[in-house]
């Protein structure tokens, strides 16, 4: 291989600009602390500190940035759990994590007792959610997802999509909340109950990035497959669209190799891993499915 | 599912000007009768027909819209074994040939035997090659793939290649060539030697098709992973990333399921599979890999 040349070379101007909105590295944000998953609802009912350590412990090792921890199915007692999972996931790993709940008494909750910076996982334009999330964000150091739901209604195309991640921002950064820790889900629907839903969102991402240079973008990946076979393919060549869209961060379970093979090549392909480096270690380390 | 809408909607527009610069599905031409291929050389030197025949049905099959031919291993009988080529595959299959050939001379000779309208690869700038390509492209009805190769170099950056894009198509229509049969080939550079190199194929898949509607895009995909592990991994991603830049062609091999998984999956992901109707039937029909 030879020598890797900058990306100052002003001839490489286009591909910079449509491939490298970000800098860093998609940052990975790991899904299984949910309760609405096998096992983790009767972890918490139970009070089984070891599973939800264990479970926390491999989304690290397998190279998450943040833990996701949700405890929705639970509405009587979102916020006990929440708490509960956000103590017994600090003791084990030394990340920070994802705090996921629309309900602004158990985010503030959480928060309090949370080390580090966690990201809130979300906000939206819902009203109640925005005015009574807003003073907890902004009184403590954190990243928020924000949510492109509209005061009423879920956007369809990529148009309402930026309508809505545009006011977002506008209000956040309005007060005071700082664009670089806001993070956009476009809000991913299935393709199967609209074929452009997919499209919409894509178009949502690199259109969010392009028109607010520093804010980040962020998305699961499951919903686009809802309804249809072979999800995993689906979910895979999804993910890497978004990046190529800009995807700034992924909700993703981190220890699927499939999709974080997916991640690595597509980072690679893009031209953001200098020498192939992370692709050629993930692969001598085994963390490759081909 | 619910009723699929049709793409006239105006709010749709930045959708459909991203991700429909083509009308069509994406056409499939069939790589693997290349006697570069194991099996390929022997069987065209032993003039075994039924191999030949078998690996060209089984492309059929697959769903090849094209069969590739190529004897560029017989660089002294390369017309003979050409035009063998074309009788026994078009004795085999109903199907359009394309006729992979630097060298005009076997170009013409394999042209005068092929039925309907084949394929022709490749011109490119390289002097010679151009001017006495032309002549034949422009006296039978054909398509023809314009390599993205420059008079004496290989371009490296996205807009060198529309730089040599825009010559050779200029150069092409001016001779009165339809712009409609004209499939640039972006050239395909490996990620291993340049990390750049597969964004800035990308970048002119995307810009080709926007500065020339109307035209078409082709490229093979394995070059893209040269010197590197886990190459079906990475051109299978990359793939994934061609189509949703716009490529109208791809030289692959149809056989390969998770090729073809790919290719459907994405389609689909970027809305051209109304009521995602082509997946769910290639599933029903075994022809998905997960």
């Amino acid at each position: 291989m030879v020598a890797y040349v900058g990306y100052n070379d002003p001839v490489w101007s286009w591909t910079l600009q449509r491939y490298n909105s970000r800098e860093a590295d998609v940052l990975i944000v790991g899904e299984k602390i949910n309760t609405s998953r096998k096992g983790i609802e009767e972890a918490v009912r139970k009070r089984d500190a070891a599973y939800i350590r264990k479970v926390a412990r491999d989304q690290a090792e397998a190279g998450a940035h943040y833990i996701d921890v949700n405890a929705g199915t639970f509405p009587d007692e979102e916020s006990r759990h929440l708490c509960w999972l956000v103590e017994t996931v600090q003791r084990e790993v030394d990340l920070p994590l994802s705090l996921d709940s629309p309900n602004p008494g158990a985010i503030s909750e959480a928060l309090s007792l949370h080390k580090g910076e966690p990201m809130i996982n979300s906000i939206s334009l819902e009203e109640d959610r925005f005015e009574s999330l807003l003073p907890v964000i902004t009184s403590h150091p954190c990243r928020v997802v924000a949510l492109c739901m509209a005061r009423t209604s879920m956007p369809t195309t990529t148009e309402e999509r930026v309508q809505v991640a545009s006011e977002l921002i506008g209000r956040l950064t309005g007060a005071g909340f700082p664009l670089g820790k806001i993070y956009v889900d476009p809000l991913i629907q299935p393709v199967s109950v609209d074929t452009r839903m997919g499209a919409a969102a894509l178009g949502a991402i690199g259109e969010i990035m392009k028109a607010f240079p520093g804010v980040n973008t962020i998305c699961g990946l499951s919903n686009v497959s809802f309804g249809l076979p072979a999800r995993n393919l689906i979910n895979r060549n999804f993910l890497a669209l978004c990046i190529s869209c800009g995807l700034s961060a992924v909700i993703l379970d981190p220890t699927d190799r499939q999709l974080t093979s997916t991640l690595l090549a597509v980072e690679m392909l893009l031209g953001r891993d200098d020498y192939c480096g992370n692709f050629i270690d993930a692969y001598q380390e085994g963390r490759i499915t081909g």
